[in-house]
């Protein structure tokens, strides 16, 4: 049973606002629930409609009717589970290796992937816009698959970091270097920029390498990539040495 | 104005047995909407809240207002037009270069993605399991941005297809060879296998060469990554040359 006063909190959670005035998030679904839980992030309660999660106290934990699932889940077609965790307090930027810069991604889903795509490759700091969607938005959340807990993730001045750092700055155009002729570091900034409009005109000024995936072929083609795809193929050239 | 037949049409097109039955699908935004007038494809009609689209004919544009844009589209956050298009004629299956079998993919935005970055890779063939998303969902064709004009698509039974073919069969595996030192081929097949399972296991008999994205690093990660950004990279190495 779910009363309606944590009806009402759960759903303010879909909210940015109330994440932060309440300093909680949610996750939906067994496997990113699972892996937030081995994290080091605190749980507040889970809700679920199935006898699992044994690790679990009792106290932490209320079996719920799947209709009452439905009440509180952002999903269309709700999991079986939904669990609040508390928000972990930001920590310092580690300024060396492979940092990502995210300028104004706006698409949850994309972002959410991103952090994935870090979490695969070892990057453990990714700095953002503060134009850039919030990190603990449901659907970011169930996209990070659980490594929320395992990257580093920032909302800063992006102008006034790339103004101060000491580590290259690469950024992704149409018209830069080969990316897979490109000499790249294993040091170093990496910008993506929006879905829509790309990398800043402010932050393009700071950018020393500009880089390209390249296109197959020349016949009419699309236009451009999807930006966690992007991200990948950039990530992956990066790492690949 | 949108008469209360054209809703029930419209919205009915949410669904795959509605499209098949009336041979239509529809797009909605600006962007990917010119992208399939460009195209091959026949519009049957354009919905609009903009005097915009001076290419098509006034009788197949009506200029709606946002509320009436609201009652047809899919969308949470409707763009500003909606635009019917009539199914391609399903062509032949292009047996040589490089061809992506997708066994399995149930997210319409994974697949969408997943068609875009063929576009971007001059993949002109992919091959798909029945059980697979329907490439006209609504949410497949935003994702695709207008590369379902350009690349084809077949539903086939894979497992028939596979073992007639004389390209030799790539899958991607956990426990494969390193992607980035194997010898890729310029003609072969990719299969990809679905979000939750991997290729089944029917299929995974017929796969000669086993690779895989390796992780970088070894301390505690998330198990796997997004079935769209894998085929990104998977792509990206084979076709970099």
């Amino acid at each position: 049973m779910v009363s309606k006063n944590q009806i009402k909190l759960i759903t303010s959670l879909q909210q940015k606002k109330y994440r932060n005035a309440n300093k909680l998030f949610f996750a939906e679904g067994v496997k990113g629930i699972e892996e937030l839980l081995e994290s080091n992030l605190e749980l507040e309660h889970l809700y679920t409609t199935q006898n699992n999660f044994d690790t679990v106290s009792k106290e932490k934990k209320t079996i719920i009717s799947e209709n009452d699932l439905k009440k509180i889940s952002a999903l269309a077609t709700p999991n079986s589970c939904l669990a609040i965790f508390k928000m972990p307090e930001e920590k310092l930027i580690i300024e060396n290796g492979l940092i990502l810069v995210l300028d104004s991604i706006r698409d949850p889903g994309n972002l959410g992937t991103i952090l994935r795509l870090c979490d695969w490759f070892g990057i453990q700091q990714v700095l953002c816009s503060k134009e850039t969607v919030d990190l603990f938005n449901p659907k970011a959340v169930q996209a990070t698959m659980g490594s929320i807990a395992r990257v580093n993730l920032n909302y800063i001045d992006l102008n006034k970091f790339l103004q101060q750092t000491k580590l290259p700055i690469y950024g992704t155009f149409m018209d830069g270097e080969n990316i897979y002729k490109s000499h790249l570091p294993q040091d170093g900034i990496i910008i993506m920029g929006n879905e829509a409009n790309g990398i800043s005109e402010e932050l393009e000024k700071l950018v020393q390498n500009r880089i390209t995936i390249p296109r197959f072929g020349d016949i009419q083609k699309t236009e451009s990539l999807n930006v966690a795809t992007a991200t990948a193929i950039v990530l992956s050239e990066f790492r690949k040495g």
